[in-house]
């Protein structure tokens, strides 16, 4: 990570009152495993709902963690009284998502006063192991001063 | 749209029997409303369940229905007997997704024999108004030889 | 495109100014040959020098062109005093850029305060003929108060 | 890097050979500086004229080296006989490239018999220090049965 590191004092608990505030998280029963600064985990346990035709989870499912574990690797840095919002992401899905469950890390790689560059890597958990399937990079925008997307 | 645009037999048929057969569409509430030779639209009604943190639905419920627009137009223009996977996609959310519903409305850019190129524009429909609110460009893949992604 | 389009006065003398100021574009030979609100178009003679191993254009010119054709596009927009940065692009390479020239329509999809959307097609000119050869989408920056970004 | 990452004998005569044609890399005075069995580097000496209107160096000769490091990254693992094409790329733009030098390093995330993606990252050598200016994500093809896309 690079930019500036230092989160705002009670960074954690910032995160997940807005995780546990997004309705679609629980829709696809994803899971806040890890919060660091800068660094955020989100699990999701793999489910017939979250499938696509071969029986694999949706790339919208395995973008859904990694975006959001970008997004909230992001705001864990950003000072009190802003929002976040992702400007944009690509994504590269690198093999079939299945196995019991997915792991989302998102990490950020540069923090500015606007803008924030992350990078999440999602990995399959299958017998024990770790299979990578994916790899999201996202711009996240840093919202001072527009009261509807505090946090 | 360009390259070979010309459509299998049965690719309506083709592409709404892959749709039904996705669990996560169901799970999203997604309806499959056009499907024309390179050229797919999917409507999504806003619920609850699908919304992040500031109300807004998330952007992997609006990535969702612009991925699988992108993913159908192109599968409309494949042989029979070939699956379709999408390789990577970035995408630019532009404006908050609210309203009564959204629409992703998905074209073939360009069709090669192995990568289809794919762009989608999410509207969302609110007071008998369409806002544009996402800009999806794909990769797809068409799989010709590998039996468990068939369709 | 969408967003407030008004342009500012001497939009195009601006975007003249700017572009006439980048030796890179000189360094590749290439010519500003349209400048509306919103909409740019620059012509790049195709070269030996700028060619790859196989002979076409290198993906790095064709980028080049469509990332300043969206740049400046977005800055015909930008009210004075003002200046563009890009923030991210991607661009899918769709055939091989080779022929008389090379020519990219940039345009901008959606004008925000901060942040502007863009989207440019690159078309290579062979025997009268235009073939497609790549779409790229990009994010532009609207920099207000750093001195060193005016233009 | 993930996936088989059993070189071909000769890999590195291979990617240079292939470098050294490539009159871009000349034009930009881009040169080879390290080649490993999936990660390359290469080296671009800072030039006026390879700058933009602020007086850094153009976005599109930062991914022009950095996109190019990520082909021969993956180029580097393919079979004799094969060729690479770029098939897209993303770019993160995340600071001004300025400095002496910009180094771009490459490598591969995931070979696959037809698609590898790829990563690189540019940093600017300022006065003895590294600074991260570029962050860049490419999906790269094997070319087997084309004879004009050899090397």
């Amino acid at each position: 990570m690079r930019g500036d590191p230092s989160p705002v004092p009670n960074f954690e608990a910032r995160v997940r009152a807005s995780f546990a505030n997004q309705p679609f998280m629980a829709t696809l029963g994803a899971i806040l495993t890890r919060v660091q600064p800068g660094a955020v985990e989100i699990r999701l346990p793999v489910r017939m709902e979250l499938t696509q035709q071969h029986g694999y989870v949706h790339a919208a499912a395995v973008a859904a963690i990694a975006d959001s574990a970008c997004g909230y690797a992001a705001f864990s840095l950003m000072p009190a009284q802003s929002g976040v919002l992702t400007v944009e992401y690509k994504i590269n899905l690198m093999a079939p998502a299945r196995g019991e469950a997915l792991l989302a890390r998102g990490r950020v790689i540069r923090a500015g006063y606007t803008l924030t560059v992350c990078e999440a890597e999602v990995v399959a958990l299958e017998a024990g192991e770790e299979r990578s399937v994916a790899l999201l990079v996202s711009t996240v925008m840093t919202v001072r001063d527009r009261l509807e997307v505090r946090e």
